[in-house]
């Protein structure tokens, strides 16, 4: 494959209209499914070395990439994030191999004048510290997306949950850095068929999208 | 592959650490590149609804599922938008074979009892619109960062653009459903190697992690 343009016709399509298999599109998306209670086992550095090394090349607003990554991995540090999360997530958290604290930096613009070098003036274009927060948030979330697609395509499965208590989990991790916590995520391998609760529907192409 | 859940044991892993092969990864994420400049060449209806029937079973907050997608392919859909880009965006959307204009519908609830029947009062749950606008963006963010992932996945290129005025655009197209613009994406297939600027560097895994 060319690094500069992927040309359709090199593409060989399924029948489903995709340029990816379907082992892969059922892997990713259409078999994937939020995991309430994981096997033992571990989630290596490694692992999440592999999928950050995929995912980091999604688009962001002026490259900015200000998603940040907490890698909660010890009793101590799960029992301190566990305290932040809403009940019914408690004991998830304590459970699961790994869980990671996605979390967005609204000081991403100290690294653009590596990451976006074409910016006249990198630095004094976001001297607003909210406006900054606001757009990192964004991003964070759109970079949230592409590492739950990366942890899936690194044979990992997710247990998303936003129930939590955000500015407590800032105080606790981020008061030095001032990262801001959007989403936290259990990371690993399914314990079992009855790890996943029934397929929730979704709303038809239709009921989502117009056309001028 | 079970539709219950995947074994680590029954994927094969590449060099890389990945499930994917190193075509999918270049695909997906690491020779996929931000396009400026599209082929001639139509994008239907058919690749947006297969990039649709694998990107709408990504996971969001509660099974909300807020994010909506105006498809712009009319001479006079194009013009319409294009007057609410920057000034640097708008030769772009009016040259590219389709624009798609993602948005969060902040009216997600209305469709709570079909998406997430498991919740106690669905509907009563979300009466404050601001609130529900702030869930909406967050995982229509979400969202979009499947839907590039996806629309990749169909063989396809995209050119994310944030340089416009939102409101502008909301009071175009949306004064009637409520639908917020987050960002407008160019798809198409790239016109050659000078459609896409020189890679733009990303932070190593050090520089965007910590654990604990």
């Amino acid at each position: 494959m060319s690094t500069d343009t992927t040309a359709l016709d090199d593409l060989d399509f399924t029948p489903s209209g995709l340029a990816v298999g379907d082992d892969v599109a059922d892997l990713l998306f259409r078999e994937a499914r939020t995991v309430n209670a994981f096997a033992d086992g571990e989630v290596t550095d490694a692992q999440l070395e592999a999928v950050h090394d995929l995912v980091r090349w999604g688009p962001t607003l002026m490259n900015t990439v200000p998603m940040r990554t907490l890698v909660v991995r010890s009793a101590e540090g799960r029992e301190r994030l566990a305290a932040h999360m809403a009940e019914g997530n408690r004991a998830r958290v304590l459970a699961a191999p790994l869980t990671l604290v996605v979390a967005a930096d609204r000081d991403f613009h100290e690294h653009l004048d590596v990451l976006a070098p074409h910016l006249p003036d990198p630095h004094g274009m976001f001297p607003d510290p909210d406006a900054r927060e606001a757009l990192a948030r964004s991003s964070a979330w759109l970079q949230a997306g592409y590492l739950i697609v990366g942890l899936r395509a690194a044979g990992l499965h997710v247990g998303p949950m936003a129930g939590m208590d955000a500015t407590g989990i800032d105080a606790e991790f981020f008061a030095d850095n001032g990262w801001r916590s959007i989403m936290v995520l259990n990371v690993g391998t399914p314990a079992g068929p009855e790890s996943v609760r029934p397929r929730a529907p979704r709303l038809s192409w239709d009921q989502v999208s117009a056309e001028v």
